[in-house]
């Protein structure tokens, strides 16, 4: 090869497209769909249920339809083999990225393998390893699996992990929740698509390009735990494990209909996952999870936390999963065949709004739904008028970019690849870092709003003696957005200045004849106005919608126990719901 | 008054004097020693014991006599009142601040008047308002108390509190803790001295001097919370509130022969407490106690817990006091009469030096006097190497002091006092502030320091299955240190870096005849050799000498258990350990 043509194949686009293809080089041949079928999903607006359903053989659709705690429970009752599971969700996650571009990494003869060892070691001992025993769980592309590369969006990082060139020290690094899910009896298979710099609300980079919605292809799945929900949307993988620093769990479990926690930093162990800045700890990246099921969070935060990660972390916080608390929420049977009733009535707060950007017509409606369900299963409800999320967004923005984005073009510089242009919103744009006296302030006032928004949530109890449990708020003014129409985050991104836990669950989609444009609607301000003229419902139709269920640091049982109240009011006070074709349909007769 | 003689009245002197005058005017004159007896004082070697008891009456001294368990537990039960309690202690406290200049602010006004208003409840109710019913708390002048002066040693907050000047602000926050400790029952009555900044680890001020070592007036009593470590050495507190970002609580406690806990910095509140550089969230202080008693230290942990912190203050983990920890260290006797035993063998670590700075003849015997007490306790003992000490406290200390000092120098220009010289050595000095990106490294190194410590500790498992329980350190490569002669830190400031909990406990006092200067010593670097030589056994001799006991993060119960047990182990097999002089001695007939 003469240095001319070298030089060309060591452009940052070339090895992107080598990483591209080599990617879905390595999904088996007898997986690949054909070209037409391919183009024929570019132009579906939907691809979620019946469409990709049609490339999926009825009895991996029979596996496919069952959430995490269903697929448990048939491995550890015998009625499935892992390897039955891992290949049925290896197929469809190939399926989802072929029509929906939603992977980076592709491991399923690792995982086929393990699958098969678990299989060994069931039929050996008649028991499982753990109460993750053959379920496959996906990745966010931030994650390191020992041999796999991470690459976090960055081009630079292809062929390695987290940018370590040195090819006796790459891969070798494994995430400890990686570890501990595998210790669980997880099996790992995939990693999911990421915006490059994992500082941005969708999903793009320049090694796949975009990630798009498959609920709705004119849409965004949301970010940067996007090729997480896309995933999930498909129904590649039930349990997948993301990051959230400013909504990156959140925004696409909401974007993609799909179920997402947020919990307290310090609750689950971020040690080795590939970071930006991680000298920055005033606000610290969160560990999420996103499941197609509320029973799939409950599970994973569980099963997690039974490992006690503060035990290999220094920065895990030792609180086992607390039982009890999700007792009183939900209510307990006991084996004399009594119960202890949950506690009625919950007291909640709903966000309207923020005050700052209004939210469209779907999301409005959403809440009215939430409410109303909540309503009718007997809980107080009340307005939540908290201290400014436009504060606490602003101060916690302004301080997880301080280092005036030196560690992002560090890696971008590794390969010389252009910074996407979506990311000059999110102040990553080269520039002087902070300086310290002004970092510290902000750092200041920072803990200031948080002790008052404490001071809020008790004052809730002032007027009769019961406190708020938890909030219901929008996840964003918006269902899952139209490209390059994020103009307002602050709905979660003000909730990681409290370090809050915070579940999404699905309620509803936009619809454009229950959800037409408000012409009357008086705009607070410009980006309000701009927010609102965005929405168009035809564009907007189908678009999936979730809301945030937010309680205080370290509360994720409880915050999850009130998500799966409201999910079962909602479920009952909604039969006709429109989130039934989600998933895929299996005859009665075929399920497990 | 005409301008000049107004403007001397405003220098800082004569503030500090006007102060240090209105605090000794608050001790009544019946309670005020006759000059000649101070005079005596100050010329006295050590003021414990039988010297101060000399100025105590018989009933006084029956009380004073008492720790914080056995005090409470006579109020609860009728023997006592908290008016005499409460009598008791702050006539104790005003002879030890006379003889040990050890507070910056009496309130026995407002001490008595809660003493009678706690009698009238338990009169009217038959009970306690709470665990600490009646017992006198003394905090550290870091605190602030509705209605009286905080000045954290600096001479512009004399007035007022964290240098507020607007008249109508003045006095009225109140830290958290103090509220809580409020609410249990405990009366509040006086703050003790800290040197200005809060930054020395002596106790040193602009506005009343110096504080030293009740046990030996040619030593330190250490610092920053020296003036509590001196009260509690005389006995005018059973408990006192202290901070601890380097040594704070663990220094005072081993120089003036107390208990003293370290927790990790989120276990207790630290919400409005006078703070230097609040916006420094990297490393924080932690709220710790000392305690004329190690059931002391227990008491005030459990007590505090059981008001639930994290509800009041975000920055809170909510872990309750878990007394399944202490049970499994300790054992417990079930009502049936049976009982279950603690743990045996604890698996222990010793540290004999961290390698750079080796400790004096009289710590090096304690430690001895701790492992054969251990040994003969039937637990073992290992040796403990972990990761570098030194480039832990460097870590620490830069991050702690990388505002350029700009946040002390704030306070110090509000009244122009000058910086005690002392300070120059904790880099106090004036300086452009660290750059962010220099900060934001040093935080990462600083993290992954801490993880290469927590895989040191696990590590300890390796050769014979059971885990490292707890570690035996040094508190200093000193006893209670010569003023001035204080150059390693290193021993305390480490263990900041971990955030690890941490208990002091006393062993031994440093014995001229037990502990005589080594001449073969061969110094490990110039430092090294600084310290050794500073070793004097006649200028040493009396001073106290403690030993930390060290267990990772949130592991306040197992520490406080752990040291329970060492404590006892010592007192079994050291009966005629020369710690008995210290408290008053009080004759069996009048013991209450």
């Amino acid at each position: 090869m003469d240095s001319e043509s070298e030089a060309k194949a060591n452009t940052w686009s070339s090895k992107a497209a080598a990483k591209r293809a080599s990617t879905l080089a390595k999904i088996y041949p007898e997986w690949r769909l054909a070209p037409e079928d391919i183009r024929r999903a570019s132009t579906q607006r939907n691809l979620t249920g019946s469409f990709i359903q049609q490339f999926i053989a009825a009895d991996d659709a029979a596996i496919l339809s069952m959430d995490s705690v269903s697929v448990v429970d048939a491995i550890k009752q015998g009625r499935l083999t892992s390897l039955q599971v891992t290949t049925a969700f290896c197929k469809a996650a190939a399926v989802a990225h072929q029509i929906g571009n939603c992977l980076h990494e592709i491991f399923f003869d690792e995982a086929l393998e393990r699958a098969k060892q678990l299989d060994e070691y069931y039929n050996k001992n008649g028991t499982t390893v753990g109460p993750l025993h053959g379920l496959p769980v996906s990745l966010k592309d931030q994650f390191h699996v020992r041999g796999q590369d991470t690459t976090a969006g960055y081009v630079g990082w292809i062929g390695s992990n987290a940018g370590i060139k040195d090819p006796s020290q790459a891969h070798q690094v494994q995430s400890q929740i990686a570890t501990e899910l595998l210790s669980l009896g997880a099996v790992l298979y995939c990693k999911t698509s990421v915006p490059q710099t994992l500082f941005f609300i969708e999903t793009k980079n320049n090694i796949i390009g975009q990630t798009l919605n498959p609920n709705n292809q004119n849409l965004s799945c949301g970010g940067s735990s996007g090729g997480e929900g896309a995933l999930l949307a498909l129904r590649g993988s039930t349990i997948g494990v993301g990051t959230d620093i400013g909504g990156s769990v959140r925004i696409p479990a909401a974007f993609n209909g799909v179920f997402g926690i947020k919990p307290t930093p310090e609750r689950f162990s971020y040690r080795d996952v590939a970071i930006t800045n991680p000298g920055q700890t005033a606000y610290k990246m969160n560990i999420g999870f996103l499941s197609t099921s509320i029973d799939g969070i409950g599970l994973v935060l569980k099963s997690v936390l039974s490992t006690k990660p503060w035990l290999r972390d220094p920065a895990v916080v030792p609180i086992p999963f607390r039982q009890e608390i999700v007792d009183e929420y939900l209510g307990r049977a006991h084996d004399d065949g009594t119960a202890k009733q949950g506690r009625t009535p919950f007291k909640l707060g709903v966000l309207w709004t923020d005050g700052v950007v209004g939210p469209h017509p779907p999301i409005t409606r959403s809440l009215r739904m939430v409410i109303d369900a909540i309503r009718n299963a007997g809980h107080k409800v009340v307005n939540w008028e908290p201290p400014s999320h436009r504060t606490a967004k602003s101060i916690h923005l302004s301080i997880i970019t301080a280092d005036g984005a030196e560690d992002v073009h560090k890696h971008l510089n590794l390969s010389g690849e252009p910074m996407i242009p979506e990311l000059d919103t999110r102040g990553m744009r080269l520039r002087p870092p902070m300086g310290l006296l002004k970092f510290q302030d902000l750092t200041r006032q920072g803990l200031e709003l948080e002790e008052q928004y404490l001071n809020y949530w008790n004052s809730t109890a002032d007027d009769d003696g019961q406190i708020v449990d938890a909030v219901i708020m929008p996840v964003a003014p918006h269902a899952a957005v139209i490209p390059g129409k994020y103009y307002h985050i602050d709905y979660t991104e003000a909730l990681n200045l409290m370090n809050y836990s915070a579940m999404v669950i699905p309620v509803t989609k936009a619809d454009k004849d229950l959800d037409p444009f408000d012409h009357g609607y008086r705009p607070l301000n410009t980006k309000d106005e701009k927010n609102w003229k965005a929405y168009d419902p035809d564009i907007y139709d189908g678009g999936p919608v979730g809301v945030q269920i937010v309680a205080r640091k370290f509360e994720e049982e409880k915050v999850w126990a009130i998500a799966k109240v409201v999910h079962a009011a909602l479920k009952a006070n909604e039969p006709q719901s429109n989130l039934k074709e989600e998933g895929f349909v299996v005859p009665v007769h075929a399920r497990l």
